[in-house]
């Protein structure tokens, strides 16, 4: 098995996806809030790369079953329905929606996976379900979404955690890049939970922004057993 | 104190280095190899960012007493009187020379963080004699030279070791963004050597072109207790 890692999307041309597995992992929010959505009972996410594709691709889905999410500096994006807070995400908003989404970082890191053969979605709330679906890939790029192409701790140590269940903590007999390597090492220096992710720079621009009660649901460990997986345009449910 | 550390030249805009004093990283092979030229009494080092500039500047400089250095693709640049073997920077060879160096990753580092008030260059080989260099220092920005807009393991690894030798393992009461918060955890999950180094992306590089003996002066934590110095245009040792 090879595992690559990459902090950033920049890092990483996007043939490196072909004939591998890609798993996308966007903690403070995105996939984290992917996943609440998917768990309780959204239809469908689209993640896109720009607002204006967002809004017209919200119109032509039927805006009557359709929601818009999404946020710009963090802030709900006006005139849409929802933010990037998992806690807005919950069976009676999103029950039965196909969802839009369009988020600074992670949504548009599921663009740049698009040439692998299969993508998921990982944040900590889904961890264990997510290792569990690669058991038995040959080739897994795990793309970090990073911050605005720059290295974001959350995400590594994620990503990290990720290989250390598949894996365990030596690393097996995979072959692991340098982004691999160091995504293992992080697991051994720091503690997950929401005293952590406040020390990084997504907790602590959320708390700037008074969503710091975000990092609650973004720390809780498998929290949910789904893997959301894109098909077409959309992440639903793997089965 | 705040600490910035960035493991690409990419991630970060030359005017972050302004008020800030900076360190260049690449352990394998740049600025190991100015380490040990300085430390074996060369005069100065000219970082530059084209193999055309080096050129340029030690025929300007008088070519008598003027060392061109450097690799393309990790072997020594055709025509260039060195490569980036620290093993080829002996007393004999470099002693009150100055040397022109034109590297990948390294030497282009050098002129991204330009803006900074003071400019050092580490490794391993000077680790303790760097951190000792900062004490007092109230901005510092490590700018690790990565492999060609990537993340780079070693160069990581060698700042976390520079920061805690700085901060104590806990990292104090600094401001450490999510660059240094990783480092510092990384220096707990990995244990430096060799076996380290030729594990990384660079150390296969090393061993793919048959200079993987390089990596046992790389690893030689505190070889010299020197630390180059910008001035002008050129490295210098610091006093």
């Amino acid at each position: 098995m090879t595992i690559d890692v990459y902090f950033t999307t920049g890092e990483v041309e996007p043939t490196a996806f072909q004939e591998a597995t890609a798993v996308v992992i966007d903690v403070v929010r995105a996939t984290t809030s992917m996943v609440e959505a998917l768990a309780n009972g959204a239809k469908g996410i689209f993640p896109t790369t720009s607002t204006e594709e967002a809004v017209k691709l919200a119109s032509s889905l039927g805006r009557e079953d359709t929601l818009l999410c999404g946020e710009r500096k963090g802030i709900k994006i006006e005139g849409f329905d929802l933010g990037n807070s998992p806690s807005e995400y919950t069976p009676e908003v999103v029950g039965g929606k196909r969802l839009v989404m369009k988020t600074t970082n992670g949504t548009g890191a599921f663009a740049h996976a698009q040439e692998a053969d299969r993508i998921f979605a990982c944040s900590l709330t889904n961890l264990s379900a997510v290792a569990e679906a690669l058991v038995g890939v040959e080739r897994l790029v795990v793309q970090c979404a990073g911050r605005q192409d720059r290295f974001a701790l959350e995400d590594a140590v994620c990503a990290g955690h990720l290989l250390k269940k598949l894996l365990g903590p030596k690393g097996g007999d995979a072959a692991l890049n340098d982004g691999a390597l160091a995504s293992l090492a992080l697991t051994k220096g720091i503690r997950l939970g929401r005293a952590f992710l406040a020390r990084t720079w997504a907790g602590r621009s959320l708390d700037n922004i008074g969503l710091s009660a975000d990092l609650k649901i973004c720390a809780d460990v498998d929290r949910h057993a789904i893997v959301p997986e894109m098909h077409d345009q959309a992440l639903t449910v793997a089965r």
